[in-house]
């Protein structure tokens, strides 16, 4: 089969490499794996990032779909993010690829 | 636990990421999934793609030690691409990945 330059730029796996390929992503992912956390929690959970930049990747996960945002009418109000279920199938596969980079590849560490 | 900075450049999934996020290094890794492929096969298959920047994401495969090149003496001599054990390993990632963005995300192709 001979494919268009289109279905290239379309090819799945480049699609959901782009998604997920920002600076903080992996380690956004990671933390949001265990269920839905406060930002300010989430930003305290990983260093030397700005809350702009933290609120800009989580931003383009929301437009992605993969993140939700939730406001909680509490007082004070508190902003909580989650993964949906299209960024939880992503979970386990990105997990793999965690396992992955630590068993053949030198110097990587696991967040944890 | 609190992570320093180097620890997140570091973080293997952003690291596995990293290695494999060039724009025709999916659709590379697909081709040489099904074994070892001539270099002027492997060009014809992936369209719009110059001879010359093939050869540049096939060299950052090799130098992440994910693709081995092998010269053969054959008579006119002939190069052929194949993925290393490490590669492999990460094959069946990217086809989770695949199938992943084929049932989450509109619009995306697979290459076959």
């Amino acid at each position: 089969m001979r494919h268009t330059y289109r279905d290239v730029e379309q090819c799945a796996t480049k699609v959901a490499l782009d998604l997920i390929s920002g600076k903080w992503k992996p380690i956004i992912f990671f933390h949001l794996s265990s269920g839905a956390i406060r930002f300010t929690e989430l930003w305290r959970a990983i260093p030397r990032v700005s809350k702009k930049v933290l609120l800009e990747q989580l931003r383009q996960l929301e437009n992605a779909g993969l993140v939700e945002r939730t406001v909680h009418n509490n007082f004070p109000p508190e902003v909580t993010y989650q993964l949906t279920p299209k960024g939880a199938a992503l979970a386990p596969i990105l997990h793999r690829l965690d396992q992955w980079a630590m068993m053949y590849v030198q110097g990587v560490v696991q967040i944890s």
